[in-house]
């Protein structure tokens, strides 16, 4: 049965309307009444544009309150948010605003040439408020936010969450990490990610502050860590680096309980020298689909587990299936998983089997029931926290015609974990800079390959597959 | 849609396998894998008998280990627990057992003459096991508990709580209270109770141990607060003030959290006693219908709030209908109410309007939105904690030919909130202790009128309808 609860933000505002929701480096706060209210105008501004139940809103901004108060704003219109992320070029942003039938786009500052009406934030302030319905409960089935991911057909897709995904995230989190009503959670991860997101919400869920920061820079997150009694933060393995590295000889205070690191694996040297600084790392396994975390390592396991992602989250189940020798692909199922990628049934369909979701990961499970990924879904390339998909940036390639075909492989960065190289087949003549000059109109800075080889033919095998691993031998040599 | 979690002991037993789940005084105590084992083993015994998905299977015992396997041992086999109050005489439990069509019974130790199939838990043990499926998944919808409520009309009803109902109090309760890993919960009350049961589905959920005590003795309660790491105790007020009165000089230690106080409304200086002895109380409002508590006031509003019941939980709501100067019916809403009556449409119906539960009680909201209730339920008599309604003494008095009439009311006690007194038109002759004999066979102990008054006719108004204040004003006198 379809579930209601009360509107979260108006919830945490009448429990606790006095206590800090987001807190900046500057030292200005939101508590969670402002933060009800300015969310409530900013509705009533948005309704006078059109927007309304149902309507999918682009947002596309750097990490800032504004963004935060646009998408609660969505919430009480029941909109749905699609989050933008701001490394696309205008050609990605549009295939996505195109795909999500999306009429209006709220940016931090205008600049992108996007085929949607474009507001900034403070355009949308200006706006007369009109006298329209709020939202007093959030039904748990209805779709708040849409993400994209790139997935492995080279087309993003746009992966739907409910706002019972967010809850029951949420809520897995808690009964994993426990709650403690002084915690503070540091947001430095992006917002239009659902990492970053969902410190937000667990914010009004949980009653307890986000410390937002609008990017990264090492020294002012060790900083508000230091100083700022901030006791978890979520990160990716390159900052987790960054951090260890910029602290020198000093350690995290006690209070600080916990960074959960996600985007990636994470080497045991790095957790090591998280130790010595008083670091407590949850290491942890997720996607997009599965609203941030699914499956966690807490610090307790760190040392006999190495390598190993974790255990599901309470409500959370895994399965290998087909099992080789143990090894197969990695299933999910639980209430925080996405119910189905938007307009796109057949990717749906291709990705859910009786409930279960494939994450296109493989791996396995030991005795104890622990995680061990194995290999990333299909050549999936991580780098800095950012998936890559091969096969987009192939795609991109493919439609040169001086390219007869183009492989993308993964290649370890010790500052982003991974970074992307093309292996190219001329067709005709042309230099690396010609390609990389038209790779740059179609594909986010991040996945743009660090080097483009030009070789006579793909490696490929007897059912005519490429065979990536021998790229990267041809690398090594 | 329909959310469905793995089961929650076999998760927990995963996630937590060495950890304690259930502790014991006499220091013997359970781990979560051995709990999980154990109630395993029991269903397949249980499934000997014919009992499977969706039998209605009675259990009647006092606090104890075997009660707790005993229904998790159920909820493997997808029956239904129907919780069995101790206190009640035979007519009393045969009238719940007919009602719920329960064809097995079991219990600590024989004694009760039921109509039904009754077994020890002894007796269970010692039966073979069937090798049957286990649930892997609990699904929220489906009805776990049904515990019985005696409401206005004199004949109990069947409360069902889902495991849904059961999850949602227990994520709510976390939202407040916050969840510290180290946790320890300390169950007095008697498990048949929604208050004493919710501690070991709470246990099982949040992976921190019970520790049960077998009945309230205020010594061995304060013993084990003060010297066995619990954190949080649930309790009723005359609970708390036998605490407060056996503590001496004593104050409870700085790690011990909370008092869930529920089962009725705690006296200013009952509070303010438990202050001077360090003991946070959280003040309740709840039901059987909502799963345990579903308003709480926090200590930070004890004084400031005095005589307050707080603020509905997260996910719940609470409005006053219809309001008279402010004052109205109490109604509540949320996904730990129960959905309705176990095989009585017509009472779910009266009592539910719109989704909201109506209460019956009589409260009004200030202007930060707290809550005061103002008069308990159709004259509802609070007793130790356990619910009496005058109607039911009323209904066994009027079988009785040589009474015409009776009225019963509650009559403050400083021992126990309250005490039931009956006012008796005659017939016929008879005497005080004959209609006491009559009543010991049908009404459990706690419910028997205190003193009997007999009088020449009841008052009432001009509709005829008895009016108990007037009855109050004769005591009095």
């Amino acid at each position: 049965m379809s579930e209601s609860i009360p509107h979260w933000l108006t919830k945490q505002a009448d429990l606790a309307p006095g206590k800090m929701a987001i807190e900046h480096e500057d030292g200005l706060a939101i508590s969670f009444r402002e933060l009800k209210e300015s969310s409530q105008h900013f509705a009533k501004k948005l309704a006078q544009l059109g927007i309304t139940t149902g309507s999918r809103v682009g947002v596309l901004s750097a990490n800032h309150s504004d963004m935060v108060i646009a998408v609660h704003a969505l919430s009480y219109l029941g909109a749905v948010a699609v989050m933008l992320n701001t490394r696309l070029t205008d050609n990605e942003l549009n295939y996505q605003i195109h795909d999500a039938d999306v009429a209006f786009v709220l940016v931090q500052e205008h600049g992108p040439q996007l085929d949607a009406s474009v507001y900034t934030f403070s355009e949308i302030k200006k706006l007369e408020e009109k006298d329209v319905f709020l939202q007093t409960e959030l039904n748990l089935d209805d779709v708040f936010t849409i993400i994209y991911t790139s997935g492995t057909t080279g087309f993003p897709k746009g992966v739907m969450h409910t706002y019972g995904n967010h809850w029951w995230s949420a809520v897995s989190s808690m009964l994993n990490f426990g709650l403690d009503k002084d915690d503070k959670w540091l947001a430095v991860l992006p917002i239009f990610h659902v990492g970053g997101l969902s410190i937000f919400l667990r914010s009004v869920i949980y009653g307890i502050p986000a410390y937002l920061l609008e990017k990264f820079d090492a020294n002012k997150v060790n900083e508000a860590i230091l100083t700022k009694d901030i006791t978890i933060a979520s990160a990716v393995p390159v900052m987790l680096k960054k951090l260890t590295d910029a602290l020198g000889s000093q350690t995290y205070p006690d209070k600080f309980r916990s960074v959960l690191l996600g985007g990636g694996p994470a080497s045991r040297s790095l957790l090591e020298k998280a130790r010595t600084h008083k670091i407590p790392v949850f290491q942890s396994f997720g996607m997009t689909e599965t609203s941030s975390q699914i499956v966690t390592l807490s610090p307790d396991h760190a040392l006999d587990k190495p390598g190993s992602s974790g255990k599901p989250l309470f409500p959370a189940q895994l399965k290998i299936d087909p099992s080789e020798n143990g090894i197969g692909e990695i299933l999910v199922k639980g209430p925080m998983v996405t119910k189905g990628y938007f307009n796109n049934k057949s990717a749906t369909e291709r990705t859910f089997v009786d409930g279960w979701l494939a994450t296109g990961d493989l791996g396995y499970t030991d005795d104890d029931g622990f995680l061990y990924v194995v290999d990333r879904r299909k050549d999936l390339i991580i780098s800095g926290g950012e998936n890559i998909y091969p096969s987009e940036i192939e795609t991109v390639l493919s439609r040169l015609n001086v390219i007869r075909e183009a492989a993308v492989v993964g290649v370890k960065s010790d500052e982003w974990g991974q970074v992307p190289v093309a292996f190219v087949v001329k067709n005709g003549e042309t230099t690396a800079e010609e390609i990389m000059e038209f790779m740059k109109n179609h594909l986010a800075k991040y996945k743009l390959p660090k080097e483009i080889h030009f070789i006579d033919k793909l490696p490929r095998n007897a059912s005519n597959k490429i065979v990536r691993a021998k790229l990267l031998d041809l690398l090594a040599e």
